[in-house]
């Protein structure tokens, strides 16, 4: 065998190895080739205003699940609009709820097929806001892409979609299946219902669930293996039929805000410590295995202090601080609805206040326990007021905690192709908020999921200025590529 | 004498005692007899949107001003519209105030001058808001007149002006003047230097101040000789550059809403009694003389409490009411500004919070050790939290209590006038709101005030469907012209 022949050989056996290629990856040739198409592709997704909580918009959000029906079938896939019915607007009015994406891209039975989940409806944006360039309008500064859903969620959908077509120039290692929603950021309506429905069906050949959505914790990529949940509560307290002037009325009444101030007060002590019992004594015990993953996780503490101008954390190291992000529950006063809350000085008694706070959820805390903990912990509270007043607490978001098994197949796939695609084994990591359709999809498909965020730490999803990089866009579509392979080689 | 000419001579005679007849009062007379013309003259008043809160209808405001001039031009007198400058509205921009009126019927320098004070602007009003009338088209139902000002002030000081043009019709037992502005509902700005620049001229032969408004404080005619103060408080915590989001950031920051919310509920006991040192302490003792006045009041603290919808009032009896109202001390929390206060579910940790309180103040009260005994309490509360936040409070008004003696002349004035046109003695009341142009008035002219309330107890002024009863109005317009009788013969 000449040389060249043994090259040749190498190539070969390396290309048949899955592209698991020390010489330049063809897949990743092509994303390179096409990421200006690639980045055009979200330009053209970004300048629709496909805001779900705004009803006027609601049409550019049809427009948005259309384009992405559209995109899956120019890229030779099937994609069905599902209906999933009608929203009732607070007025009482209805809004047809846009349709859901069921999209898919390859249909070879002996293939293994991965279903990736996103949304492409997208939070308020406003230039007026304090954004430096036109949220809707896609701009490129210094490597990065800033645009509303940029980060959150349309440039972390595309690069699978992106994968798909990249990997069809040479083979597609698994069957994708798309299930992508228009109402993720008003809280997914119709979603459940609809995964219900096609349980059977569309999720019946599925053997992984990836999760598009949410964000690294550092520089470096990331693969998401918990999520806390979260119990939000409303407690009003009411003392007279109307709001009263704190002239005629202060001195005689009963305030249902003293109540209130109280009962807020009660719940934790002065450093935020959870004080209802049983929250705590739930909380799963930490062991020593979970204590290695977070020694090794890229993570600056000082620095995550220094952005958001905290003065000091409440705990003092990096674990210390992950730990209680991701798997410590925490409780956060939100505000009050129906005091004054205007600028200037309004001389008001409110008459009906509603306290609100959330507990985030973590294992093996139940919220059906934790509803009844809470709801025991301030009636108790409320009677030693003695208050002549009416009091009520409400559990009216109670959403489990999602954990699956780092250590699983998907994992060590997703860790192959961050090798591959960045060059670094991921960090491992846990998200503080909550993603209550990761537990829905486990729950009612019984498929497994893995989350692999693409978006980068300060990308500032929801905030002004939002962005995903060029690198982390375009890399990110190489990371999906490469982990279609590695799952498909399991 | 024939019994014609003793008649005539008996009418003769008491029309000489100024009106303190039996037999039909002339100036009485011409009032009923004008009533319809005094209604017409509210409902031209009332149809002016004089709102002073809104940029967009101060051309009504300044309309309001040049036709309550003109009315007191028109029965004779003398009316100048005061410029008093430019407001400053937040955004920047300026607005032009609205001119003051300082007018003047009757001009005997051998009678006593009276100074009446008032407003004509008012609260805002939509029909949207839940009136059952356009609240600017003055509407009689069941003897009421509704709209926004009947009670709150147009039609408490067009009696005053009405009962000049009565009196005029018979003989002016004093000189009038008249202190009318138009921004009394958003801070009277402008009008405490323009009562100093003019303290040595208009105000310099002015003998008494009566200030027409408030209201009584049952079905019986009311004269006011107490008002409380307010000291207005904010605090402020922060403990982020921005808001942040519960699922990232809940656990590892010191939240500034529990901060918050401690210091709150560091300010009363849970029934309200203020715990801050030093302010129950400087409350005057109460005197028999006072506890007396208290127990005639007429009063059903049963009916009040009913009305506003209350369980059960902090007191419970009438006296131990109306003396926590009047002469005690409270302290409200009013609301918080910078938390979440919407409706729904938002997961915010607000990062910078303004908790908002008040105190009203009597005497012996004053505004500036509040002011101290205030922030150093809640400096060491803070302290004690040992919280790495910003804390700051501060006292953004400070207005002084009101009080004068009950046992004055006016007030001897007053009664006899009340046993006039109503038949009744009045009752001797405070308020527990506060009016700072009282104290202003009194301070900066060395003058006496009185507070002659017409406005009914339930009369909803600043709320929906405010009301004047056509009672109230007519016969308030007695009150006022037999006031001026009674108080010319001292």
């Amino acid at each position: 065998m000449t040389m060249i022949g043994l090259a040749i050989l190498t190539i070969l056996l390396l290309k048949d190895t899955c592209g698991a290629s020390v010489t330049p990856d063809p897949v990743f040739q092509y994303i390179d080739a096409n990421q200006e198409k690639f980045v055009q592709r979200l330009k053209e997704w970004v300048v629709i205003k496909s805001d779900s909580s705004d009803p006027s918009l609601r049409n550019e959000v049809h427009k948005m699940m259309e384009i992405t029906a559209e995109l899956i079938k120019t890229l030779g896939g099937t994609a069905e609009l599902v209906d999933i019915g009608l929203q009732q607007l607070p007025s009482g009015e209805t809004l047809k709820l846009p349709s859901v994406v069921l999209g898919q891209i390859g249909q070879d039975p002996d293939k293994p097929t991965l279903c990736i989940y996103g949304h492409t409806d997208v939070q308020p944006a406003r230039k007026e806001d304090g954004w430096d360039t036109d949220p809707y309008t896609l701009t490129e500064i210094n490597g990065n892409l800033y645009g509303r859903g940029a980060s959150d969620d349309k440039g972390q959908i595309l690069p699978w979609i992106n994968a798909a077509e990249a990997l069809q120039s040479q083979e597609l290692p698994v069957n994708f299946k798309f299930l992508i929603e228009g109402m993720e950021e008003v809280g997914s309506d119709g979603l459940a219902e609809l995964i219900m429905k096609r349980n059977q069906t569309f999720f019946s050949d599925v053997d992984y669930i990836v999760l598009a959505d949410t964000a690294w914790i550092s520089e470096k990529p990331a693969l998401t293996y918990g999520a806390r949940g979260n119990c939000y509560f409303l407690v009003e307290v009411e003392c007279a039929n109307r709001d009263l002037h704190s002239g005629s009325y202060g001195g005689v009444i009963h305030e249902a805000m003293t109540d209130l101030i109280a009962l807020l007060d009660s719940l934790t002590n002065s450093s935020g410590h959870i004080l209802i019992p049983g929250i705590n004594e739930a909380v799963a015990a930490l062991t020593d295995e979970e204590t290695k993953l977070y020694s090794g996780i890229s993570f600056d503490h000082e620095e995550f202090r220094n952005k958001i101008g905290a003065q000091e954390l409440r705990q003092k190291n990096k674990e210390d601080v992950l730990l209680q992000r991701w798997r410590y529950p925490s409780l956060t006063i939100h505000g009050i609805e129906g005091a004054f809350s205007g600028a200037g000085t309004k001389t008001v008694i409110p008459a009906k206040v509603i306290g609100k706070f959330s507990i985030r959820q973590v294992p093996d805390m139940d919220p059906l326990q934790v509803e009844k903990q809470v709801i025991e912990y301030l009636d108790k509270k409320f009677a030693e007021l003695k208050s002549p007043n009416k009091m009520k607490t409400t559990m009216v978001i109670g959403a489990k905690p999602w954990l699956t098994d780092p250590n699983n197949k998907a994992f060590h796939a997703g860790r192959k192709a961050s090798k591959r695609a960045f060059g670094v084994e991921p960090d491992l990591i846990r998200v503080g908020g909550t993603i209550p359709i990761a537990t829905t999809l486990e729950d009612v498909t019984g498929k497994n999921l893995i989350m692999m965020p693409l978006g980068g730490p300060y990308d500032a999803a929801h905030g002004q200025n939002e962005k995903i990089s060029r690198y982390n866009y375009i890399e990110g579509t190489k990371f999906a590529a490469a982990y279609a392979q590695e799952f498909a080689k399991l």
